[in-house]
């Protein structure tokens, strides 16, 4: 049922078994590449790391031949990151292209360069004007310079799903003899089906000298929503590497996610035999991280690490889910970091549920009287909520945690003129004592912020500021949240009030609790807050 | 390669071509069920609307039994919506749900009864506690009562894709014999693969005596991303009607996207020869739609409908579609209602395809003097941002407009205290003269939107109000969004300033001066604006 790579030597990996897939995430070259997910060097290092730790087998980490900013990233992320091979991109044609992507690369522990050129007839004649036997001459000049410097290179023929088989066949022979040990097969345009890719693998398998001394490697786009798929099928066909991006980003429609590749092998080992490297329990941390980063957060409803991917809203799925989870759920919240469906919270939902819950999330060491108002605060709220979330809950008991212990919002008043500064007066409650503060800054929401750091000072950095949209009629309240970062520990809150400069103070005050919390109690194990 | 379903004559269709593919939209029932999807009524029935003008054959508008809310929405929609067959979903073993449906469905001109029950073991266990034989009965039942109603009937095996075969065969024949004229197999968890669904649907088409008689649906979950591809299998397996929503709402991870699957099947006619009745040209309008009733917009990389869907970044692609679109591009912006690729407009840009994209967008008639200068801004932000999309060109263009012509900010002062109303005092230059007004409101963007309402008089709902993620070190700026509603015209204004407030003032005078251009010109034929 699927044809199988031989057992190789890998320059970088050793000795492969043919079940073993290589994930090689591209979320920092070809995710970064689209349009609003760009990222400064500071938080591509951040993710290179998350990624590394996360057990990606390979990190395409940018064109160092692009930008100076491009083969900065490389270099710096060749220095620091450790455990997977660091990747450059390089076209082939380019002799400046493979040099840069060398020396981008120098401290790399284990290093690749990765080189391109198109080879479907549309791309030949209309982006390179060149003929086929030019291409063919530059694919043996690219990865011959790229060998020279590596011996684990990679070459790419760009639109080959849309490439000439016979010409394909040409060119993959051509790759391998000049040195080539990885061939990828992009659908760059996201044209392929299914059985394309798979056809297009066992050909080149069947057909090309040499073949079984190298590893393929399939890159699929999402244009018709085949993205997974397209890679599922690429594996069956012999393919033992994957090109993918966490959260699916790329341009256009994006690359195959990698969350959802990899839980689909595992949850579907049945039927696609094949492990990879990928620590599943922090998908969801890794998405998020991403997520935070570009600014862009994942549909409610995508796969996996989307805030829905869990949640059952039917009364019918919520009762078959809370008889046997296996009912509705084919893998586990908790295995890509979830705690747990976000289900189990709904008003169905008993004492004991409720105290596992906060348990995972941290909130073990509540007393009964504590808990027993939360509880009772939870169920008023289940009542008139559809769904409740986990931050739901953590807002629940952080308001029992704040009440006794930290800062409350007391009031604000404010002048603001456009164009000049605006000036807040700010009274807090810390720790039962009232403290009132004046602060100016641009504009009302920055004089607040102001004045709330200087009410009581503290070094986490503001990571994000939001306002839900508000719609007429559903809910007249501004929904504000702030991300507080300090240290590595992300902290969102969130505060309403048809005032949005008071619930941005709120949002603001609720995040500093929690991190004062956070401060305090020990790290809840998983995600999902 | 594709099985193919018998020519046969459907109650609700006549007589059907074998390579018609019947396109059953749930966005309204499984879409609308989903944790922060749901809508009321008057929004369910501008989408009812809206799909039977897209071309869909069948909505399911919802589930009579489930509550009060539900019976009326299926009910008006029964009433209101003309030209697709409406559907109302029923328990099969419940006859209160079957005769709610058929009173809900009763002003129908079409009308389709959709009865289900769990037929796999492990549903059939946990969740209803029922044998096997049992589960056979009220398949006879619901079928038989619902064919008393109307007939057009459906019933779905949930859990279907995990049902053992021989149980499945004799279930969907019990469903045919009672009078079930479409025979629904949902892969209810997400869990199948395309290998799977394509063999359930052949098996079922082999074996089950009247298989020829009725039509096969497929209803797809996207848990493993393969919601699309497992919907192309079932079509090839047999199936000729197929289960979707819009932009891929739905429980969980979502239901396989109407426009990924009616584009896939069109632009790879060549692998899957099967036609719908969808104007694609309206997918983009519908999906926006969707959007801003439920106030989730899709990502920017989701397929088809999200903003880089056709955007090309990096300066290799960028060059690639310059030359032949066809090189990156495997369908047209234009064929799914987008006025044209993003990418068309970047720093690459000359003045000919800066007048055509004006044209596009409804503003073909500015002098050259307006021109030139907009053409001279255009540069400029090409240089500077990375993308420039459409909304940006109407942004310049509109500020054109606006300078010679409607209303423009000028300065803005406030004082607020919590807990007190806010006061502002607000001063716009109206068609060159100063106004200034004063206002109070609940929090000051409250105050500062009715000091606007005062000063220019207007009918426009205020629909939605959003401040974008403003994240430290890349921009300071508030970016917010307005969005006003006129007569079912909708217009979005952007405002950015360092101060929330003002941001918001600016955002709001800039949707209104695109309402008062939308007024006095011809509207745009094509969307993307």
């Amino acid at each position: 049922m699927s044809a199988s790579s031989p057992t190789i030597t890998h320059p970088s990996f050793g000795r492969m078994p043919a079940d073993r897939v290589i994930i090689f995430d591209t979320t920092l070259r070809d995710g970064e590449q689209s349009p609003g997910f760009s990222m400064n060097l500071a938080e591509k290092l951040r993710m290179a790391e998350a990624l590394a730790a996360l057990g990606v087998d390979v990190i395409e980490a940018g064109f160092p031949v692009a930008s100076k900013g491009d083969f900065e990233s490389v270099h710096q992320i060749a220095q620091h990151t450790k455990g997977a091979v660091i990747c450059a991109l390089a076209r082939s044609g380019g002799a400046k292209d493979i040099a840069a992507a060398g020396e981008a690369l120098a401290p790399a522990e284990r290093k690749r360069i990765h080189n391109f050129i198109s080879t479907s007839p549309l791309h030949m004649k209309y982006k390179l004007r060149m003929e086929p036997e030019t291409v063919l001459d530059l694919i043996t000049t690219g990865n011959t310079a790229a060998r020279n410097l590596t011996d684990d290179v990679e070459w790419s023929a760009e639109d080959g799903s849309r490439t000439e088989p016979d010409f394909l066949c040409r060119c993959v022979e051509a790759a391998i003899k000049a040195g080539a040990t990885t061939i990828n097969i992009p659908d760059t345009v996201g044209y392929a089906t299914p059985e394309d890719m798979e056809r297009i693998f066992s050909m080149l398998l069947a057909r090309v000298p040499g073949a079984d001394q190298v590893i393929f490697s399939a890159h699929n786009h999402n244009d018709l929503g085949l993205g997974v798929a397209n890679t599922l099928a690429s594996v069956r066909g012999g393919a033992r590497q994957i090109e993918c991006t966490i959260n699916g980003i790329g341009e256009r429609a994006g690359n195959a996610a990698l969350e959802e590749i990899v839980m689909a092998l595992r949850t579907r080992h049945d039927q696609y035999p094949f492990t990879t490297g990928i620590h599943t329990e922090s998908l969801l941390k890794v998405s998020r991280m991403l997520a935070t980063i570009t600014s862009f957060d994942v549909q409610p409803n995508k796969a996996i690490v989307g805030r829905n991917a869990f949640a059952h809203e039917s009364g019918i799925h919520q009762d078959g889910v809370l008889k046997n989870a296996a009912t509705y759920e084919i893998m586990t919240p908790e295995s890509v970091g979830w705690t747990r469906s976000s289900l189990i919270m709904g008003k169905h939902s008993g004492r004991a549920a409720f105290r596992d819950k906060l348990k995972a999330l941290g909130y073990g060491d509540l007393d009964d009287a504590k808990l027993n108002d939360a509880f009772a605060r939870f169920k008023d709220l289940a009542d008139k909520k559809k769904a409740v979330y986990d931050e739901d809950i953590v807002a629940l008991v952080d308001d029992e945690v704040r009440d006794n212990e930290h800062i409350r919002f007391g009031s604000l008043s404010l002048t603001s003129c456009s164009g000049k500064p605006s000036t807040v007066t700010l009274s807090l409650t810390i720790d039962g004592a009232t403290v009132e503060t004046d602060a100016t800054g641009n504009g009302p929401v920055d004089a607040a912020f102001n004045a709330l750091r200087s009410a009581f000072p503290h070094e986490a950095r503001l990571a994000l500021f939001s306002v839900g949209a508000v719609t007429e009629g559903t809910d007249a309240q501004a929904r504000t949240t702030v991300r507080l970062e300090e240290d590595g520990k992300m902290v969102d809150g969130q505060g309403a009030d048809a005032d949005t400069v008071v619930s941005a103070v709120r949002a603001y005050v609720h995040a500093l609790n929690k991190l004062l919390v956070k401060r305090t109690r020990a790290e809840p194990e998983a995600l999902g807050v």
